[in-house]
């Protein structure tokens, strides 16, 4: 069972009925005044970061943007926050307060609050886990796509991957490897995108699979054209020099953080107008799947992105 | 730092202003109606439980009990919860699918449904993250206990911790063994006794340590009888067969999941009348520290209970 079929069955196990749950960036819950928003992700050592490249602060900042990229996701805007940690021996101490220090600046940054939580000792590995609330006056799912949509994205996608592959080969080119560290949540965007657009997703497991998700859920397919997607001339010559394949890196490189939408033509020149980034790379079709058209070709990939259960 | 200078810690450099937020059994939120509870439980193998005892029906059923517990200290009723896990490889398949069956039995057992979540692959250890929600129209914290108070628990405690012991011992009796593995939260007599209490918490790392908690933050004093703690002839016949210290299980055990609350003699003859089970053990002094009599002296404690930070 891959991950996208285990989310399906737990949807189908555990049906919920005060808003929307599992399958969405956040579950939806209505309230007497508008939707609260709710979101948990875990972020676990050896998995989604490790102590080699990671300071206690860039495990806090990215513990909490994740997280907020899931209610920017939404068009949401976030509250407050649980923190679980288990810390083992090597993060006790001085660690834990520089990780609780960062937590403190993000507060200020980001303008959420530190609700409540749960800590405890860990045999080797450090757990971290994030519920974040928010909320909204009109979420968007995920589920809105329609044909005739155009498909677009809120920035340069690939650099966070291309941050990771460049760490593993021991190049630490700030700007990038930044990016991958500590992801930089759109909440800004997502809230003007949510007057406009008809499903939007954040790209955390890469842009085949997300946009995968968005058709999944819509019953929809999505036609891309390469070209179309932003990639910088540095981010090409950086893969030319260390021989990476961009087109993977662009297409199925994980956690961008950036957002992913479908809008209507008719809403797509009115949102045009609020300058708000953005770049227009496809669009919405009846049939299912996800084709991209590189050169005048379909682009066959080796990888589509990151499955837990694979 | 022990853990409560540090809950103190987080307590003053994280101020929560939408309600109540670190410090208490769950955080409470102002709603348009009543008042949302939302709390975090962290279960990570081989802190909280461990494969060679628990089954993966044990630790699902585990993992939601400890955080119902923590509405049920709030005297709330629950209503939905996020799940995060972080399985190793070898719970994957099999072991997953039946921790997700009880899952969804837990569901039907308490009225709760699974609202989202996370999940990931892990190393080593199981990592589980819940966040539970619900609601009250009368939260009861617990900082309000007053002097002249009685101080009263939900049931028989130590049970748990004599089972944890006999487990470590080698020696299974099911009864003992079930209340360590799987705790009974005390849901349906919260939401009576917050009627009448004017502070309560659930006990999770020790009679002691939890009534320091509520004492501490209501800055009051607790004097107890060991005679008033309930305890079964068949408990004092285990300990004394094993040589166990029947005292240090009684007020240093954790993970009874009682309710420990206290309530002032007008208020209790009046929820007598209920015929809920509860005892009186003692009773809320202005003079700060918790002091146990037994057999007209004052008891020594070796240990106090279960500090994640020392």
């Amino acid at each position: 069972m891959d991950e996208n079929s285990f989310v399906k069955y737990l949807k189908s196990e555990f049906p919920f009925t005060d808003g929307t749950g599992i399958g969405d960036d956040t579950s939806i819950i209505k309230r007497e005044n508008g939707f609260q928003l709710i979101t948990m992700d875990i972020l676990i050592e050896g998995v989604h970061f490790n102590h080699s490249y990671f300071t206690p602060e860039e495990i806090a900042a990215r513990a909490l943007a994740v997280n907020l990229s899931d209610i920017a996701a939404m068009g949401g805007e976030p509250e407050y926050f649980f923190l679980g940690i288990g810390f083992p021996e090597n993060f006790k101490g001085e660690k834990l307060e520089r990780f609780f220090k960062e937590l403190k600046n993000g507060c200020k940054n980001w303008n959420v609050k530190l609700a409540g939580g749960d800590m405890s000792s860990s045999p080797d590995k450090l757990f971290i886990s994030i519920t974040m609330v928010g909320n909204s006056s009109n979420p968007i799912r995920r589920d809105g796509a329609k044909a005739g949509d155009l498909i677009g994205i809120s920035r340069v996608t690939g650099e966070s991957s291309l941050g990771m592959e460049l760490l593993k080969r021991g190049i630490n080119i700030p700007y990038y490897s930044g990016l991958h560290k500590v992801p930089d949540p759109e909440i800004a965007k997502g809230v003007v995108f949510s007057e406009f657009v008809n499903s939007m997703i954040d790209v955390s497991d890469g842009l085949m699979i997300d946009l995968g998700r968005i058709m999944d859920s819509s019953n929809k397919g999505a036609r891309i054209k390469y070209e179309k997607i932003p990639v910088t001339d540095e981010m090409k010559a950086i893969c030319d020099k260390y021989e990476l394949k961009e087109t993977e890196l662009v297409l199925a490189g994980g956690e961008d953080f950036s957002l992913l939408f479908t809008i209507s033509p008719e809403k797509e020149k009115k949102m045009k107008k609020t300058a708000v980034e953005y770049h227009i790379i496809g669009d919405v079709i009846d049939e299912e799947g996800v084709i991209v058209e590189y050169q005048g070709k379909l682009l066959e990939l080796r990888r589509k992105g990151f499955d837990h259960f694979e």
